[in-house]
């Protein structure tokens, strides 16, 4: 049996206490054990503040850049086992593996190319020196320094991988230590990464902390320059807000938390045409890959009314194909998902949202064992493609309420069919989207540019990500699930009102953006040309 | 008497309650009363948002510059009765009085063309267009559009005309909504202030309301697209922000509040030195100028150990030519604190500083009825301009840690002369600077340009800005204590970890930013060019 450790004060611990198991999610068998119990994470933070943070600081940006390269590479070098490792604890198909596993990998590769472009800076300029009074010597000019805190990175089951790099990659380049806590169910792969960049890529002392489970009184020990970053539950994410709110200055929090994205298909759409399928294949996707346990999948489907019948008989003959069942069995395209309670939450959602919804494919029963494949009977945490219609979408409140973290997604009706409507159908479509109360992201498809105008400035804000699927993009738009280290990844509201990624912008929550004023001449020579 | 009214709804309404008195706080006579039981507040929210909001959303900015300019130019007009009220109810001298109505106008004015610089655009670009895939064509855009909400504004006493309307101008710039609530027992000026703006200004319906008294239920309909701007206590800061986060959604806040901000001068300087003068003279008006009362006043003055006997006495030689006093009796320079809970709160804050530091000037006494300049025996919140000296900087810990609000310093000596001292001056003035855990601004005397490069990036990330006085700009430097809307203002840790102003920068918190991604010809059509 695995038993997991945590790297604190630059060395490994082991907890000591009541562990908690890691699972195979398509078998039920324990891979692991952990606990966290008793470790002294006080002085884990106190190390990375007062060792990590100087050692960071010290480094260029293009130094700090060559650590994301060498992480990057490193872990490359070991992808095929943590695939694998990722098949076993995640219930991960094998593409679902390579998502998160190569999206760890190619984020810290795209960070460590922003900092060899930043170079020999050690912090950012903010925009230019202006002028404050009528001589022109006395100029303000704001920088972007790195907070002498210690970042604290709380990630969500689903994205072991990339969500523990993605976070380390930005902080890091800002010059922030890390404390990074993965989701104590499948931390497995996150475990192992830790293992093999702090192995292999020769960090700085104190940079990088890894802890291998509950948080224990971790919050409690947050200052005034720390940082906290969570992805998870809308839930766990105002707990985690309130617990840093009550520490003692004010920690800098981070929340990416619950979505109610949507996919909206523009009533100018019509089947057969080049975005109607790009449409079919992206909703689709969203449901499959990781058995639709990605923060960015499409909860809720939009169409115009009179394609409703069209979209739903499409998206249920190619659901329809989906093989569901052990990852690492020929053929299979949908794994179970990631634990016990996630399957009880799934069916529960399923059951909440069918008040309001007609299940029109899948629903709350585990499949058929005839239908699961590599699978022993009653063992694993399956469940099926689920597909619901509402017929009167602003009705069906539980759909813009509560996101079901599994295969499932709703589709809804605009353009007439709903109450309320304007007769302005961008309007309409841009108005249930908000209903939602904040989103990822949203996706439209529509060749119309005034009516995608429409739409993007209503729905815009209620979004993080406003993705326009339109015919000269179809072909090579990445997918709307897809979180890329150039754009911003959050969302208001539900969603968490935070912000990670977006390049540059992502080193604004490590740093602390500080007005100088003085000198033109003198600032110059000390803070460098902007 | 004058009872105040709030503006909700689109028109004057007079809450039924007991009522709270506004203050003359030179005579302690009662001048207004107000209350804000009974207000509908939650009809008030939803018709900003639903009819304000859409309202400014309308406008380009351009045309919200120019309800900006609008707004300036009426309060201008009214400036010499907008004085007499603060002098009235904030007990401000004639110069404190100009500053803080002075600092509305032209915050605003500052605004207003910002807004007509950035034209006919109804919302900003972030940053260019950026290829996101092998083809050229599937582009990400970045845009930051105004939140769907209400901004709630939280006012402190010490500031109720700059601190309204540098909210307003910048919410209003970015086209968002403004519910502004001023602390009542200083509330005249503004409340004077809204009248004028509102009758005569012309704004959109519902984009302007005034609440003249206690927040009642507030913050309890507040939803996600909305945000909260306070300044004040921390105490006070800390309560809203909690109660925010109780707020469904993820309500933006943001936080301005105790600040124990720093003069640091250089051991390169010595007496009779030009910046020696500017110095002393920053010191003396941060502690006279609105009785200290000014977040951004100097609380901490850290000095070379061997010149803090002559530091000293050069303070006490300036500050004994202050005549305190009703500040419309001729000769008067510094007036009382603005209530009587201030008086109660300063007193008790200089006791708690006495533990650690010796008094040198000034103290808890009331001063002498012959040092009072037209004042009633016992009548009035006066107190003396007062000076403590802490012999061990790093030992006074309350001197880091609470903030007296009234006309009062500590002067600490660095270089040596405390323990823990690295030898570096630089880093153990930075060290020192860093015990208050966040401030708003602090600023540093010196020609010597490694000590102040030293300085700056250690000190920096402690504070939302910092000033450096060197000989070329010692004649032209504004104020330590002066909030320019260039730069901006705001500070981590105890100085609530947010921002304000910065120009352009003071828009991102009203807004959302948004990754938009498509077709770069589409969207440079829908968005405009970068």
């Amino acid at each position: 049996m695995i038993r997991l450790t945590s790297y604190l004060n630059d060395a490994w611990h082991q907890g000591q206490g009541p562990t908690r198991p890691l699972v195979d999610p398509s078998t039920g068998q324990t891979l692991a054990e952990t606990t966290t119990a008793g470790l002294d994470i006080k002085a884990a933070l106190t190390h990375a503040r007062t060792v990590g943070g100087p050692a960071l600081r010290a480094l260029s940006f293009a130094d700090r850049g060559a650590l994301l390269k060498a992480m990057s590479r490193a872990l490359h070098k070991h992808r095929e086992a943590l695939i694998d490792v990722s098949m076993a604890n995640n219930g991960a198909t094998r593409g679902d593996a390579k998502f998160d596993v190569d999206g760890a990998t190619g984020t810290l590769a795209w960070y460590a190319s922003l900092g060899r472009r930043l170079g020999d800076a050690h912090f950012l300029l903010d925009g230019d020196a202006e002028r404050l009074s009528q001589g022109a010597r006395f100029v303000g000019q704001h920088v972007r320094l790195p907070r002498p805190g210690v970042a604290v990175h709380i990630n969500a089951f689903n994205f072991p991988a990339w969500g523990t790099f993605e976070k380390i990659a930005v902080s890091i380049l800002a010059g922030v230590p890390v404390l990074t806590k993965p989701a104590t169910a499948t931390a497995l792969v996150a475990w192992q990464m830790a293992r093999i960049v702090l192995e292999e890529c020769d960090l700085p002392p104190g940079s990088l902390s890894f802890l291998a489970g509950p948080a224990q009184d971790l919050l409690a020990h947050l200052g005034p320059q720390d940082l906290l970053a969570f992805t998870g539950s809308a839930q766990t994410g105002s707990k985690l807000r309130a617990a840093a709110m009550a520490a003692p200055g004010s920690v800098r929090v981070n929340v990416e938390a619950d979505s109610l994205n949507a996919a909206v298909l523009g009533p100018d759409v019509a089947p057969g045409d080049d975005i109607w399928a790009a449409f079919l294949r992206n909703v689709v996707k969203d449901l499959v890959q990781k058995t639709g346990q990605k923060c960015t999948a499409v909860r809720r489907v939009l169409v115009p009314a009179h394609h409703l019948d069209d979209v739903v008989a499409a998206l249920k003959e190619e659901l329809a194909q989906v093989v569901v069942g052990d990852p690492r069995a020929p053929g299979v395209t949908m794994g179970p998902v990631a634990t016990a309670a996630q399957l009880r939450d799934a069916r529960a959602g399923i059951r909440r949202l069918s008040d309001q919804a007609q299940v029109v494919l899948g629903g709350t029963d585990r499949p058929d064992s005839t239908a699961l494949k590599g699978v022993t009977a009653g063992k694993g945490f399956f469940i099926a493609p689920t597909l619901l219609v509402a017929r009167n979408a602003r009705a069906a409140t539980q759909v813009h309420r509560h996101e079901v973290f599994g295969p499932c997604a709703t589709v809804l009706p605009y353009a007439g069919a709903t109450d309320g409507s304007t007769g302005n159908t961008a309007t309409e479509a841009a108005e249930i989207v908000a209903l939602g109360q904040g989103s990822l992201v949203s996706t439209v498809y529509t060749n119309d540019r005034d009516w995608l105008g429409d739409f993007l400035l209503q729905a815009g804000p209620w979004n993080g990500r406003v993705m326009a699927i339109s015919k000269k993009v179809a072909d090579q738009a990445t997918p709307p699930g897809m979180v890329l280290p150039s754009c911003v990844h959050g969302g208001p509201g539900r969603a968490g009102g935070g912000e990670e990624l977006g390049g540059l912008r992502g080193l604004d929550f490590y740093t602390n953006r500080v007005a100088v004023q003085g000198d033109r001449g003198l600032l110059k020579k000390i803070l460098g040309e902007a």
